[in-house]
């Protein structure tokens, strides 16, 4: 029944031999989840090229001030673009063609009738080929993402490029091996005495339908692919429907997505892009439309709760949450408050990895042995951020530009939240960008009894310090906020075993993964594709994790078909 | 973190490399799919022993008019029971303690933390355990089921004992896998040029918490251990709210399962019994309850949905649906007739899988190559169920008995749908049960115009006869009505390679199972365990499959813990 239309496609089979092995090893890597990365997070000439740089920066000022014309959906209805550079505080004036939710839904509903049918092997080498063709635009997507997220360029490279393919591939690899997972046949026959019955029997995975990928404003890309190639591995046509924000860095892999399918014969409308137009959101129309069975977003827990809702649909979602770091005890001070500066610095807070809550106890930290108390502990974190936002090598190469003014004036308004001010906010120069959106991390102390300040969300560079009684009441608390307001990571710093057991037990019943004792060059705010699950699920942080299992399974449903064998 | 309760236990050490064997070859199974079943369907002596049905009629008889007293949760709040036989429509006069939700809730709590603690490997040795125990007592569990849902011997020992057992296993092994899917640990080393960044990982799969399995009157035992063994497999405690009228069959599966545990050192409350008092159905109270986490279900489709709808829970349903046959073409109408008669009437059409709309086109059915009329089908079909119920060495044992009297009076008011009488029902004698509550199935033609006789489902012996313009047409109301009103099972009669392609895509896309072509010794109604996934989730019949991927995972989070390896 399946491979009805690819199998005759000597040129798809081709393609499906050449990409095999990449989607074996990707599979082998989901198992052993170890270090495994395809796509080179290193932007060096000595990899991707020595004018790969330029020439990508080139590619995106081709954009500035024009329509994007890549897509191959005909018949634009409308042009509209929103986007502005938070580097350059203007307008970056590209239209992207626009499509009622019926002409979209209309297509897609046509093209889902195609990929349906295609054998999973053959539409994970398609999707393959995508990345492969996705990857010699790595730099000019991370010049789109700088100008759109606010992104420093190492992270908007890294992010939206290699990151971004190799969760694309993690996601194709467990599609893969779920589609896979059952015989497509069997003879099924039970020994019943003198004789035995016998059966053929047949398994298909049938996807759900019309998926809706929703982006955010931040990770327009990294954000956005796992869903958009876990629906279409699984056999789903997807529409992409981008924070009007933050839309060429996906609008390229769309086109890249596109031009694939076309060449190997596919109806383009198996990935379309939606767009906003100028006077109104279209999102809630598509996610609300009959056709659409599955959805994935990113962003805030408002809308989120509202999509997870909708009854008939199956949803994915990753939304706000409350990250802690939890103090107790440490060997080296200084390394310790470095990391975390880093990790509070990092794209000033802006992503969903951030810690927010920094849980000490009153009577201080211990180091290495030695208490030192909690007014120098908190002292030094705000002279680490003092330090790394200032120096002029480091300092804007972190912090990047805040994506969204009212990030900014969350910032400057944190006054009025019940707690007292431990680091202000300062004006730093981005050398390279005099109109930069910049703000540096604040650090705000909070009673642990005002749980309504540090129960929400303060998304971008904001840092509460919370004061507790013990590193119990700190570990009760953090447990306490993921479970009722989620949390996608939390760092925490200990050199007793039995606290580091308290810890992983009670946030690991919290559904929050646990990074101990991070210092040097790696954070809590990192996560590494075919090893960290990204969002667990397990609070209300998100419902879904990329990409474990139950990310992929619930795209398809298993149907079986059986007859007798012939005697 | 895991096993810490359970690694210092040798005798659960011992008992976990006894049974691993089992476990193994149950996962083999899992994805071999051909037959395999660990506990044999045939009640013969030879097998069980020469007074296995003696002395389980007997055991089943010393319940009568007593308390049940196996369980092991101390200090009853209050004892009650509301079952009566179908056969003898008398009271049984069974009690049973009962509990306030509290006190099931605290008792299901303090024993989550202990179970979730047991390493995936012991868990399931434990369950397995539980099944071996459960295996002396299939007679006395066949006799229970017998005397609360009406079936026929035959199918209360294979339904409710070996069948259920296999399900049981199925979930086991299935959980098995997905909690071991994943290394424990994995050092993470990440080359970065001169250096490399290493990680120690740990991924522990966290239980959700508090699992509601709620049973059925019909097959009390059969669709309950499916999720109650998935989720004591995952690690999360069980309560089992069964259908008030079907309790022995599941409470003696639970009494051995809390001996085993108490065996073993663990609190019996891990599986727990909850009954609803005489006055009062406690279902919804124990459902809304914010503790429990996952709900099971099979029963009607409005409670279903209500379930469902429940915010914060994760939900299985199998709930009602309408199982279409299609007829188009057969070599031997007298067979399928036959075949088709028999799966109608086998437990009165009391059965998830029972077909009810049988499509057949008005220009009639090819039989090798000749074309009957529409008329004569219709009668050959009719004839064939007399000539089943009324042979007096089958009739009675494939009917049954009907297991709730308002069942037959859906058959007796058939009348007053919109149609015509093809088959009255009638009245025929159980030799062994003069007073056995009995109705024989009865055939109805629908016109296809009257949707709305046909899209509901008329559970008990009622089949529908709709007359189509052509197998076209068939299909698509079949389709149709399994995309709005569910289906469970199809089958499906045709010799045309192309019209079986053309069924396998329509019904594939409503999510719905077909047998083709079934004739002798096997029928549409069975859905074997390790090989035939049971219910997809792809069409209103239900959101869950015994026993597919999906059916584990959702019952876990995967979390991950990590820390920098010493140098």
């Amino acid at each position: 029944m399946i491979s009805t239309v690819s199998q005759e496609n000597g040129v798809l089979a081709d393609l499906s031999q050449r990409h095999q092995p990449i989607i074996d090893r990707a599979v082998q890597a989901l198992h052993e989840r170890t270090f495994f990365s395809q796509y080179p997070e290193n932007p060096s000439p000595a990899i991707y090229g020595e004018t790969a740089d330029q020439d990508g920066l080139a590619s995106y000022k081709k954009h500035l001030g024009q329509r994007f014309t890549e897509l191959l959906t005909p018949e634009s209805e409308g042009w509209a673009g929103q986007e502005e550079s938070p580097y350059e505080q203007e307008k970056l004036g590209i239209t992207y063609p626009y499509y009622s939710t019926e002409t979209l839904i209309t297509r897609a509903q046509a093209a889902f009738h195609v990929w349906r049918k295609v054998s999973p092997a053959q539409r994970a080498a398609v999707l393959v080929e995508t990345l492969e063709r996705v990857k010699a635009r790595f730099f000019e997507i991370a010049h789109a993402t700088m100008h759109t997220t606010g992104q420093a360029f190492m992270m908007s490279f890294q992010a939206s490029g290699p990151h971004a393919a190799d969760r694309a591939l993690e996601a194709i690899a467990a599609g893969y091996e779920e589609l896979t997972r059952f015989p497509e046949q069997q003879v099924w026959e039970k020994p019943m005495g003198k004789y035995s019955l016998k059966l053929n029997k047949i398994w298909t995975p049938v996807p759900k339908g019309i998926s809706l990928v929703i982006g955010c404003s931040t990770f327009p890309t990294w954000n956005t692919v796992p869903g958009m190639y876990a629906s279409l591995v699984t056999g789903n046509p997807v529409i992409v429907k981008p924070h009007p924000k933050g839309v060429l860095p996906i609008a390229i892999f769309i086109a890249e997505v596109q031009k694939v399918l076309a060449e190997y014969g596919f109806d383009p409308a198996i990935c379309q892009l939606a767009l906003d137009p100028d006077d109104r959101l279209i999102t809630k129309e598509l996610a609300e439309h009959p056709a659409v069975k599955l959805i994935d977003y990113t962003g805030g827990s408002t809308f989120g709760n509202y999509l997870e809702g909708l009854s008939g649909k199956t949803v994915f979602t990753e939304k706000a949450g409350v990250n802690p770091i939890l103090l107790d005890s440490v060997e080296d001070l200084d390394k310790v408050v470095q990391n975390l500066a880093f990790s509070l610095t990092l794209y000033s807070g802006q992503m969903c990895t951030a810690p927010q809550n920094f849980f000490i106890p009153e009577t201080g930290v211990k180091v290495a042995g030695e208490l030192v108390p909690y007014e120098t502990v908190v002292q030094k974190l705000a002279e680490a951020v003092t330090g790394l936002v200032n120096n002029p090598k480091a300092g804007p190469h972190v912090l990047g530009a805040i994506q969204n003014p009212l990030t900014q004036q969350r910032v400057k308004e944190l006054g009025s939240l019940n707690g007292k001010s431990l680091l202000d906010t300062c004006e730093i120069a981005n050398p390279a960008f005099s109109n930069a959106r910049i703000c540096t991390p604040v650090l705000y102390e909070v009673a642990s009894r005002d749980k309504d300040v540090f129960s929400q969300e303060l998304f971008g560079p904001i840092a509460l310090v919370i004061k507790t009684k013990d590193t119990h009441e700190s570990i009760k608390l953090a447990q306490e906020m993921a479970m009722e307001h989620g949390a996608i990571s939390c760092g925490a710093y200990t050199t007793d075993p039995a606290l580091k057991a308290e810890i992983m037990d009670q946030m690991g019943l919290a559904g929050t993964p646990v990074s101990f004792n991070l210092t040097g060059g790696i954070y809590v705010n990192q996560n590494a594709a075919f090893s960290d699950f990204h969002v667990t699920g397990g609070n209300p942080a998100g419902n879904a994790s990329f990409t474990n299992p139950e990310f992929m399974v619930k795209r398809f449903t298993w149907v079986g078909f059986r007859e007798p064998a012939a005697v």
